[in-house]
Formats: structure tokens, C-alpha cells, sequence
């Protein structure tokens, strides 16, 4: 079958064989996106060699559940070891032992067909449509945030970046009804992320990447700092940014994952108490919720459609900064 | 009057004004202790210039309530403006506009007299003394971390750190009941910390300073990370081995304040969905009901007692690394 595949260079390959693992359902992908991990894995994160993607809708071909075959599906994408205490809990999305689609020790969606264990399938209603289900994915870690920090009406937000994974979070955030800010550097990305009600701040590039830009060069008083930061600029002084953003007793939400390391000055986080939390994956069910509701609309997050035979063309278009959600389609 | 003043330089000055804050009460200091933070700024650390020290007993001399006159008190060292909302709702610990105690303009407790508003200070019981109460401030501090995050009496907890904020944080701690570890470089104030029922972990100095220790390094597997890990080491590289040691889902409270850039990798804090909450001041009427009820045994954290006469002396010995608590006594 074809496949996209790292293995230091990215290519497609014509001749992969179809994935056969033990008891799991065998899924024809249908639609699959591609997120800024993939990029960063071609870049050398995670240290990933093998079939890359992890945002995708499928129809189920093999499963052991006869009643699984023929369902669209799209699939958490932590596979846990399923003995662990995490496991038993119904958590697989920090079991030590699991694997993750395209991301580690498992091949991922940018091919024909994959494999994922049934419990991480979930069906996707008919009203949401091939492209939507793509975005449950990302959409669920949007909804992370949502999950860890409770959001109120009166809560002043700032995002930080204009990305794929802000846009979306922007959408969740927007649900809540809680006041909004998205601070970026693309002015046509602040223009769709205005759409949503939310304020836009635009910031260039050297303001973006350097360490002390924060509250005074954005002329943000004290008073007008952010109960609550979430940072997913993708950058490495986006954090630096979050800490002169949030009030004393804030909250930061942390959505980059930056390979390198960061340099920082933690003081004020112990000055002003900020709490700094992490945030990865999210459960798909919201997600699945608020796209059937039509409560986030994913349209204008499309930049892009290529056939998988063009996926290294794919590949470099999603790169390019300008560019929002590239999709691959399968035959 | 004498005081203890940092300009640059540290000195003991015999003609220092007496303090005259409108409306505030004056308390004659009985007994003063050294506190990492002083050591910090006489090496420029928050830019503070004037008369140290916040960590005091003393007994009130002038007071607008006159039924304050003649009280043994201690005082909380944040004075808020008294007009914000955080000051409003009782809290002027983040109050933006807030003066602090020998730290942020205003005179501190390294002298005959202090001046602190009425409103701060809180008697102490006759059963509490003027040795155990210098403790009060830093015990609150200690306190802090029971106030931001709960422990349960199943947690593993580490403090990294042996040095007397951690020696404190490992006292509040015992009174949880979770189990302990403490990680820290001088053998004798391990066997300090030991007598709380805690775990000892000794590392050397280069392993402590170097950004990549941590669990492996520590031979702590995956399966043994700590749920809660205390980073009070005061030293540069402590949050790095904090996000080593923490499990996924697990909560750094970090103490170290660290007036330079620290270098770090976070990606960790969003994969495993770390929470890092910064901690500094503590509320004063849980630290005094533990001294009161003899649930926290300072004894053993004083290494020495110094004449204000000797204050400068008193300083350089606070700053050696075998060194705990150093006591300066008013005349």
C-alpha cells in the first residue's frame, strides 16, 4: 500500500505492507491532516522513524467486533499497554508502555490503511463530514484545555499564536463566552481568528522571538493581564511571553512542545504564584460533540487538499507560514 | 536607632531614624532571622535597597488601637495598598501596589524598630518562643504548599533542597502523612532531615548543577517518580531535576526564586501534563497553631545566634553551606 514515511527523509513509498497487528481493527483512512508534530518529527522531535500522521477519518475493514466493520471511525490515538494502572483507569494517555499513531513505536495514518485496538475507535455521526472528522483530533486538544482549567464567563484569555492548534483552541475558548485576546504575527490568520468574536493583537516575528516581549511592549498594563494564558505559538519564548501576560494567581496553559531548550526567568512565576500546566491530548467524545452540534466551525481552517500521491508537496506546503490545515486524501 | 542596611554594600548603621509610617503600628524587634532571600539581595537580587530582614518577633510600642500596645507579635510582611481587589478580599499578598518588609520598599525587621500596619501583625501565644516564632514567616511560607496543592497521605512527595525553607517544607509535609524523600547535597542537614521519618537522597554538588540530573541519575525508574515534587534548592538547575522526578500528571510547587535565566527543556511538562505552581508567601495562623501545638520542632534548624552588633559577621556566617538558621538578637 502507499504510505508516508520518515526515516530521516520523507517520502512516500508504494510497497509498505499493510499494518497486521495482533487483535486490532484494520481502518481504510479516508482523510487524514497534517499537524505541526508531523512537521516537527521531519525535523528530528520525538526521534519517530516510520509511517507519519495522526489526524484521521477511516472506515473500519477488520475488526474482531463484527459490528465495527464498515464504520466510520476516527481513533484516540494513545494505545496503552492496557495492564497499568493508568490503563485500568481508562487513561492510556500517559501509560509509560503506549504507543502513539505516527508519533511513537506505531505507524500512522499518511497511508492507506492502519491499525489501532477497537476500544480506541470511535464512531463518527453522519452529520459531521469526512474534513470535520480530521479536526477531532486537534479539536480534543483543544478541548484539553477546557478539561484541565475551568474557564468562567468573567475570565479575561489570551492565546498565543495563530497556528492550527490556537485557531482551535480560539473555537473552544469562544464557547465558553469568556472574554478573548489572540496575540500572532500572520494578519491573515488574526482575520479568521477574529471571526470568532475574539480580540487580535499582532506582534512581528523579533517581538515573537524575544525573550523579554511581554506586557509593556504589547502596552498591556498590570491591570489588564490575562487570568488565564494558553501558549501555543510553537515558539521557544512564547512561555517567556505567557509569564509577563498572566496576572498574579494565573494560570498558563502550556500547548508548545519545543524540542530544545528554553531559556527563562522563573522568578516571576514564584513572585506571582502563577500555575503553569501542561497539556497534551484530549478526550475525542467533546470534540466529536461540538463539531455535530455545530458549535465550531472548521471551515475557514482549511488551506489545503492534496491526493496522498502528492504528500511530500503536501508536506512542504503545510510548512510554508502562510499556510492552515493541509488534508491528504486517500484513493 | 541601630539597622542593618544593604546600598550596595552591607552595613550596620548606629543612627538609623527611628520609622514613622503614618498610622502604622511600631514594634520593637525582639529577634530577627536570616532568610535566603536577605543573602539574595545583598547580591542584587530584587533590586532592594534599605533595612533588611522579615522574618521577627517583637513586642508593639505605639499602636492607634491601644489594646495592641505591649503584645508580643509577629507580622505578615506584605502590606497591600488596601483599596485593590486582592487587598479586599484579605489578600494583599499580590497586591500590585504592596510594599514588603525588607524586601520592596520598606524597612525591615534587622533593627531596633520596625513599622508595620496593625492590620499585619498577629499575637503570639505565651507558649511559643521568641526563638520559634522568628519561625513563623518562613513556616507560612512552608505552609504555602499545603494551601496550593493537597496532599494525600498516599502521595510520595520530594523536596529538592536541604537547606531551611526545605527543612520547614519537610516539616509541614510530616504532618500530611504522605511519604517522604528529601534530595539534597550536605550530609548533616540530611541527617536533620531524616528525624522527620523522611527518605534521604545525597547528591553531589556537579550532579545538583547539572541540567540533565535526574531520575535516571538518581536510579529512580519510571514506576518510583513522585507525585508532588517541592523544588526549594534555591539553585538554578532544581526545576530540571524537579521535571525529571514528577510523574506524568504530577505537581511541581516551585520556591526557588532564581534572579537569573534558567535553561530548560518543557517539552516534558506538556507530554507527561506536568503542573508547576509557583509558591512564595503563606498565611500566618496555620504556621503559629503548629508551633503552638509542638507539631513542628525548629530546635534543630537554629545553627546560630548573633548580637545585632554583629550583624555583618552574622550574614557571612548565614551565607556558608553548612549553615542553618542564624538568629540576630536585639538588645
Amino acid at each position: 500500500m502507499k504510505a508516508v514515511r520518515f526515516d530521516g527523509r520523507l517520502r512516500l513509498i508504494s510497497d509498505a505492507p499493510v499494518p497486521a497487528r495482533d487483535r486490532e481493527a484494520l481502518v481504510k483512512v479516508l482523510c487524514a491532516g497534517i499537524c505541526n508534530t508531523d512537521l516537527e518529527i521531519t525535523r528530528g522531535y520525538a526521534g519517530f522513524h516510520g509511517t507519519l500522521g495522526h489526524e484521521f477519518v477511516g472506515r473500519v475493514v477488520e475488526a474482531e467486533e463484527s459490528s465495527l466493520v464498515g464504520r466510520r471511525v476516527v481513533g484516540e490515538i494513545n494505545a496503552g499497554c492496557g495492564n497499568c494502572g493508568l490503563c485500568h483507569a481508562g487513561d492510556s494517555r500517559h501509560c509509560p508502555g503506549r504507543t502513539v499513531l505516527g508519533i511513537k513505536g506505531r505507524d500512522g495514518a499518511f497511508a492507506e490503511f492502519l491499525s489501532l485496538p477497537a476500544r480506541n475507535l470511535i464512531e463518527v455521526p453522519d452529520t459531521v463530514s469526512d474534513e470535520a472528522a480530521v479536526f477531532v483530533e486537534p479539536l480534543a486538544a483543544a478541548c484539553r484545555v477546557i478539561e484541565q482549567v475551568s474557564i468562567r464567563k468573567s475570565d479575561r484569555v489570551a492565546v498565543i499564536g495563530d497556528g492550527k492548534l490556537s485557531q482551535l483552541i480560539l473555537r473552544v475558548l469562544a464557547v465558553t463566552g469568556c472574554d478573548l485576546t489572540i496575540i500572532g504575527k500572520h494578519e491573515e490568520k488574526l482575520d479568521t481568528a477574529a471571526r470568532t468574536g475574539s480580540r487580535t493583537i499582532r506582534v512581528d516575528r523579533a517581538l515573537l522571538e524575544s525573550s523579554d516581549a511581554g506586557a509593556r511592549t504589547l502596552k498591556i498594563s498590570g491591570d489588564e493581564r490575562f487570568d488565564v494564558v494558553v501558549e501555543a505559538s510553537g515558539s521557544a519564548t512564547g512561555l517567556a511571553m505567557a509569564i509577563s501576560l498572566v496576572r498574579p494567581l494565573g494560570t498558563i496553559v502550556l500547548k508548545t512542545t519545543h524540542a530544545g531548550e528554553t531559556s527563562l526567568r522563573t522568578f516571576p512565576v514564584v513572585v506571582d504564584e502563577i500555575s503553569l500546566i501542561g497539556s497534551r491530548c484530549g478526550r475525542f467524545r467533546p470534540a466529536i460533540d461540538l463539531l455535530e452540534a455545530g458549535r465550531v466551525d472548521i471551515g475557514p481552517l482549511i488551506s489545503h487538499r492534496f491526493p496522498i500521491d502528492e504528500a511530500v508537496a503536501a508536506f512542504e506546503k503545510a510548512a510554508a507560514p502562510a499556510s492552515n490545515k493541509v488534508l491528504i486524501r486517500m484513493p
